[in-house]
C-alpha cells in the first residue's frame, strides 16, 4: 500500500534529520511536556524541540529513548537516574517508549494514548499554532462514550460521539453528523485524546467558523475474531479499554462460528458496521438530520483510504468526505462512479509537507495530491487541498486537517 | 488518619496470606485478563485468583512482578521473556506494576489505570459476581466527559457526567444527581474505569433495580499550585488527562497569586469547588432536580471522608450520602448537626470484610461501624450498613458498594 511506503520514506528522511541535529550542542531551555503524569518534571522539551527523558533504573546496564524511530541512548547518573535527549521533533504529537536492558516499556512518568498497536507513552512538542486546540473558556460541547449492539458483530461495540455546547440547549434543534476515523494501529480513542476534536471544534464553533455538528469516531480496524471457548478477552475490538466481568458479549448472545458476514477485507468489514450498525444507532439516540447531505466521513492514513473506499460504495450514505493523508479523489474517481459524483458536496484531502514532497518526488506512487485536487475542482466538484507545514504522516497533520476541514463542513 | 491505618493494616493481612499461598504448587488454569491490551495473551489470572505475568527484557537481570505490596521475582527463559505468578489476591481490580532491573514500569501488556497517585497497570481478578458490572445489551448511558470553567480555581476543569439511557429520550424529564468521589491517589477516571460505573448504573436500571438518575464524578484531591512562570503544565488537577497547546488556563485568564481563596484543607477545598462551581455547573447544563431531596453525596476512603466534612457542612444543599470504607455517621453526628439531621432521607455505609474486621478487632480506631450504623437507623435515621464480602480496601468493595447504594436511592 502506497501510504506505508510514504510513512517509512517520512520516517527516513526524519530520522537523518535528527542524525545530524543530534550532533550539535543541546539547548537547556526544557521545560515540562504537557502530557506528563501529575507531578512529574519529566519528560521535557526544549525550544530546539528535542525531547528529554529522566527515568530510575539503578540497576540496568542500558537504557534508551525510542522516538521517531531512532533509540537513543541515556546516560546514569550517582542515584540512578538515567536521562538523555533526542535529535529534533516535528511540533505536535509523537509515540514513545523506553527500552531498559532489552525491555520496551512505557515510560512511567507520561500518559498514555493508543498507537503502534499499544497503550505506550505519547509526547506533545509545543507547536507554534497550539492555540487551536487549547482547552479555552469557550462554550463547551461533550465527548460522550458509549456502547451498543452491533448485529453484524454480533457484540457490543464502543465508540465516541461529540456533541456541540448547544446541543443540550436546544432540545429540538438536529445536527449534521460527520463520522471521523483513525489510522493504522490506532483505535477510537485516538480522536479524542492525540486528536483533541472537541477542542478544536468547541474553539471553531466559539469563533463562528464552524457550524455545530456531530461528530461520531468508532473503531475501524476491528475485525471480529473467532471466538474461543472460556476467552471473552478475546471477543474486544482491538485497542479498546474492554469492559470487565463477562467481556463484551451480552448475555444470551453467542457468536455463530468464524466469519460474522464479515469479509476479510477491513474496509468492506467497517463498511457493513459503520452502515448497518453505527449510523442507525446514531440517528436512533442523536437528533440528527439523517439524510446524506448532512452525512460526511473523514478519516487519517488508513482511516482516510476507508473514507474513499465506503463513500464511493455507498453515495446513498454519505455527500461530503475528508482524506487526511491516505490518498486523493481523482476525476477518474468520479468518472468511473457516476451515483458517487452526482451529489457530492465536499471533498477535502490534505498530507503533512513532508510526507508529500516526499509522494511528489516519486518515492510514493509519483502522483502529485495538489494537482488531482486541483483537477478534481476544474472539473465542478466542490473540492479543496490542504497541506500542513513542516510536519509528517504524524498527529499534528491530522488536527491541522480537522480544523481546516471542519470550517468548510456542512456549509 | 485513620483510613491510613486501616488501610496498612489490611494490606499486612493480604501479604501475610500471600505469604503462606506461594508456597503452593500453582494451578495451571490460567486465562488472560480482561484488562490486557488487545491480542495481548499475558497477563492472566488462574482460578486460584493467581495473577501470572510475562514481559520481555533479555538483558535484565531481575524482574519483579509488584502487586498488593509484595514483590516476586520472575523467572527468564531461553529467548530473553520473564514468567512468574502472583499469591492469589482477591477478587476484583488490583493496581500493579514490573520492577526491571530497580525500574518501576507499567507492564506494557496491560490497560492503564490511575491510583496510587499514579497512570499504570491494573488486572481484574475474576469475581463470582462480576456481571452486575458486565456490559450487557440493555439500554444504554452515557459517560460524557466535560470541561467547565471554575471560578473558585480560576481554571478550566474536568469531569465525567453519566446520563442514564432514557435521558436523551424523555427530553423534558428532569433527573436527580449523585456526586461521586474516588480515594486518595486517585482521580475522576477512577469510577468511570475501575468503578465500571456506567455498566453497574445501567444494568441496575434495566432490572428495575435502581431508579434512573445523574452521575457526576469529579478530581477531589486537586489542589491548584502557585502557577509558575512559563510552565503551563503545572496548572492542570492532579491525576488529569492534560490539554495540549496552552494548558488548563484560558486565554485571557490569569490566576492571582497562591491560594485563590482555597483554604489549605483538601475537604474544605472540594467543598467550594463543588459547591460553588460544579453543582451550579451541572445544574445548568443537565435537567437535573435541583433540590436538595433530589442530590445526593458518595465517595470511597478519602472520598468518603469528604462526603461526611460537605454534607455535614451543607444541610441545605445533600439529604443523601454514603460513605464506602471512609467512615461513619454516628449518632452524635446527628445530634450535634441539627439542621444536617432535620432533613435527612439516607444514609448508607459500607466496608470490605477484610478493613471492618480488622476496625472492628481494634486495629483500627476500634468502634464498630455496624453498631453505629444500627444505632443510627435506631434513633429514626433511614440509615444502611453493608459489608463486601471478602475484599478489604479495594475496588470490589465499592463497586459492590455502589450497586447497593443505588438501589436505595432516590426512592
Amino acid at each position: 500500500m502506497s501510504f506505508m511506503k510514504i510513512y517509512h520514506i517520512a520516517l527516513s528522511a526524519a530520522m537523518s534529520l535528527c542524525a545530524i541535529a543530534a550532533t550539535a550542542q543541546v539547548k537547556e531551555d526544557f521545560v515540562s511536556s504537557p502530557n506528563n503524569q501529575p507531578g512529574k518534571e519529566y519528560p521535557m522539551v526544549n525550544s530546539e524541540r528535542c525531547v528529554r527523558v529522566k527515568v530510575k533504573a539503578p540497576e540496568a546496564q542500558s537504557v534508551k529513548l525510542d522516538i521517531g524511530g531512532v533509540k537513543y541512548d541515556l546516560v546514569k547518573d550517582a542515584e540512578g537516574f538515567w536521562t538523555g535527549e533526542s535529535a529534533p521533533q516535528d511540533e505536535g504529537f509523537h509515540y514513545y517508549q523506553l527500552n531498559i536492558d532489552g525491555a520496551d516499556v512505557p515510560d512511567p512518568s507520561s500518559l498514555y494514548y493508543y498507537g503502534a498497536s499499544r497503550w505506550g507513552s505519547g509526547i506533545d512538542v509545543p507547536a507554534a499554532d497550539q492555540d487551536f486546540y487549547a482547552v479555552k473558556n469557550v462554550p463547551q460541547g461533550q465527548m460522550r462514550e458509549i456502547y451498543y449492539w452491533s448485529e453484524v458483530n454480533q457484540a457490543m461495540r464502543h465508540c465516541f460521539v461529540y456533541t456541540p455546547a448547544d446541543y443540550d440547549q436546544n432540545k429540538d434543534k438536529r445536527y449534521p453528523v460527520l463520522y471521523l476515523q483513525h489510522g493504522g494501529g490506532e483505535n477510537e480513542y485516538g480522536w479524542p485524546q492525540q486528536g483533541h476534536t472537541a477542542q478544536i471544534m468547541d474553539n471553531l464553533i466559539a469563533e463562528g467558523k464552524a457550524v455545530p455538528f456531530i461528530i461520531v469516531m468508532e473503531n475501524g480496524s476491528w475485525t471480529m475474531p473467532r471466538p474461543a471457548a472460556g476467552a471473552p478477552a478475546m471477543q474486544r475490538p482491538q485497542g479498546q479499554r474492554p469492559p470487565q466481568g463477562q467481556g463484551q458479549r451480552p448475555q444470551g448472545g453467542r457468536p455463530q462460528g468464524g466469519g460474522f458476514g464479515m469479509p476479510a477485507n477491513w474496509a468492506d468489514g467497517f463498511a457493513n458496521t459503520l452502515i448497518k450498525d453505527v449510523i442507525p444507532m446514531i440517528d436512533s439516540r442523536f437528533r440528527t438530520i439523517a439524510d446524506k447531505e448532512h452525512r460526511a466521513m473523514a478519516g487519517l492514513s488508513m482511516g482516510g483510504m476507508q473514507t474513499k473506499a465506503i463513500t464511493v460504495a455507498h453515495p446513498e450514505v454519505f455527500s461530503n468526505l475528508g482524506i487526511f493523508s491516505g490518498g486523493t479523489i481523482t476525476v477518474d474517481d468520479t468518472k468511473n462512479n457516476p451515483e458517487f459524483a452526482k451529489d457530492l458536496k465536499l471533498v477535502f484531502v490534505s498530507f503533512g509537507s513532508r510526507e508529500l514532497e516526499n509522494r511528489v518526488a516519486g518515492f510514493g506512487d509519483g502522483t502529485d495530491p495538489r494537482q488531482e485536487t486541483e483537477a478534481l475542482a476544474a472539473s465542478g466538484v466542490n473540492a479543496h487541498f490542504y497541506v500542513s507545514p513542516g510536519t509528517a504522516h504524524e498527529w499534528q497533520s491530522w488536527r491541522r486537517a480537522l480544523y481546516q476541514f471542519a470550517q468548510l463542513l456542512f456549509k
